[in-house]
């Protein structure tokens, strides 16, 4: 899968995943309107409604970029019909060939870690059958817990090609509460990036450059890319924390290898609710697909620039 | 919600909550067989499965012990039916009023945080009306990305007089790799508890001496629960690793308080497969309830009599 993702990369010349996090307040009035009407204002009619919005953003966006990264809290929030809404998205993204990024921050130890790596990346067994539960490509791990907590995700990765980008550095203001501590001289993300590299040096596909455990570094701390990117030349970093949270195209090039690969740009809000924005407020709310589809050129410019500018 | 788990522990004299985390494996050949029976080898089939045996165990232990904890994992692996038995679990062991901490170990930042806090402790707005979505007393959390994590869900918990437990010294054998690094002389982990304590203090109940913002500590780390014990004193501690993780009832004491509180014991496969135990053996697997309900009793004089010996 991460052959895939790069080759996805390569062709749409555009290192971006769309952030499929839904909010109702995103949601175009004429559609929650429509959902309400059919399910009423019920957790169904809700997760009707950022189903139909998802669609028509990925309907909108699809051809563009190689990858989506749905949020799986933004439909946790509504029980079970809004994790409905979370596969059916799942689904369909992966019809339209996009490669899916589950943000699902999961991470826990031993049995209880690969059922989580089985629900979301794997097949589980039922008698005889065996059953994907959510099927996405990729999966976000926190690795508080451990090797403990990781390696039974690599072990479904393994065998099902698929892979998994471990939390190192997040894009919080906070994060540096604990991530940036100091430990023996250098701080824990470092020694966490050295991990994640020890890690994926395990897991290399067949032909092909990045292993399948990736990292998760935010655009909003591009020095610490800086560094995290040596310290893990063959790891595939998620960048969050474009746009919305503050980070520019300028900061992103720090991420990247001299392959001009290895980094994978995420923007959920500046995409998806991209209407709302002045600049792109001419679409109208009927329109956010379009205008969503017009960031996302937009997005892919920036980044492109920033690159050729390095 | 604290001081109503305080309430109940002195009540049944039972610091245990057990941990419904089920595993094909532990449920008995009956009910396996009375489930495909009805929805064939599916992942209905092994929901419903699932269910029946967290009936028969929250039956039999319902008046004995203050709480339950069930592993989302081990539900979620089942996808969408998987999740559904969880919800049908939680709300049934609401029903015969056992305290509810969902082990679901989420954590991200901001309002993606507050996403999954309303969804598993608060309500979700649809339109003019308010869902709870999976409705648990407690969740727990992970603090790798900081306060940004941790306050939206103390804030849900406020609204709600519901409640976390922040991971800090993990049960697993590699739980060190990172939570042990030494920084400014002391390691992560007594940092972490520190955090705990500043959350907590924020975090306290209009009558009682625990807060709402407890924190989870391995029973397999007794050394590290002492000092832990010392830096949080109004923390709740969770304590998992009794039992099939090796930890003793001795191993135990240093996580309660003076007042023979402060702290409550997870045992999981220890009580629901039971039965699987030579100990238990002479129960027999459609007994497995009945096998559960004696190991709870054995579990609460292991801890008693550590405490006495204290």
């Amino acid at each position: 899968m991460i052959n895939k993702l790069v080759a996805k990369i390569r062709k749409t010349n555009a290192p971006i995943v769309v952030g499929l996090d839904p909010m109702m307040k995103f949601v175009p009035k004429s559609i929650q309107r429509a959902a309400f009407q059919e399910y009423g204002e019920t957790l169904e009619g809700a997760a009707e409604a950022i189903w139909q919005y998802n669609k028509g953003i990925v309907d909108a966006i699809c051809d563009l970029v190689p990858a989506v990264k749905p949020q799986i809290a933004m439909y946790e929030q509504f029980g079970i019909p809004g994790l409905i809404a979370f596969k059916k998205t799942v689904d369909y993204c992966k019809e339209k060939d996009l490669v899916v990024i589950g943000d699902v921050k999961r991470g826990d130890i031993g049995s209880t870690s690969e059922a989580y790596a089985v629900g979301h990346l794997g097949k589980v067994q039922v008698g005889s059958n065996a059953f994907y539960g959510f099927d996405e490509d990729f999966a976000t791990v926190n690795p508080y817990l451990g090797s403990d907590g990781i390696t039974p995700f690599t072990k479904v990765c393994k065998e099902e090609s698929k892979g998994i980008f471990v939390l190192v550095k997040t894009s919080n203001p906070s994060s540096g509460e604990f991530q940036d501590r100091i430990i023996d001289g250098r701080p824990l993300y470092e020694w966490m990036g050295e991990k994640v590299a020890q890690w994926g040096a395990d897991c290399m596909p067949e032909n092909g450059k990045y292993s399948y455990v990736g990292a998760v570094v935010g655009a909003t701390y591009p020095e610490q890319g800086k560094v995290l990117r040596k310290i893990m030349p063959n790891t595939f970093i998620l960048v969050p924390g474009y746009g919305a949270q503050g980070g520019k195209g300028a900061d992103l090039v720090h991420f990247f290898n001299e392959d001009g690969l290895g980094a994978i740009i995420n923007s959920s809000r500046g995409i998806i609710a991209a209407y709302q924005q002045e600049k792109y407020a001419i679409y109208g709310e009927d329109n956010y697909a379009e205008a969503s589809r017009a960031a996302v050129i937009d997005m892919r410019e920036d980044i492109a620039q920033a690159l050729a500018a390095k």
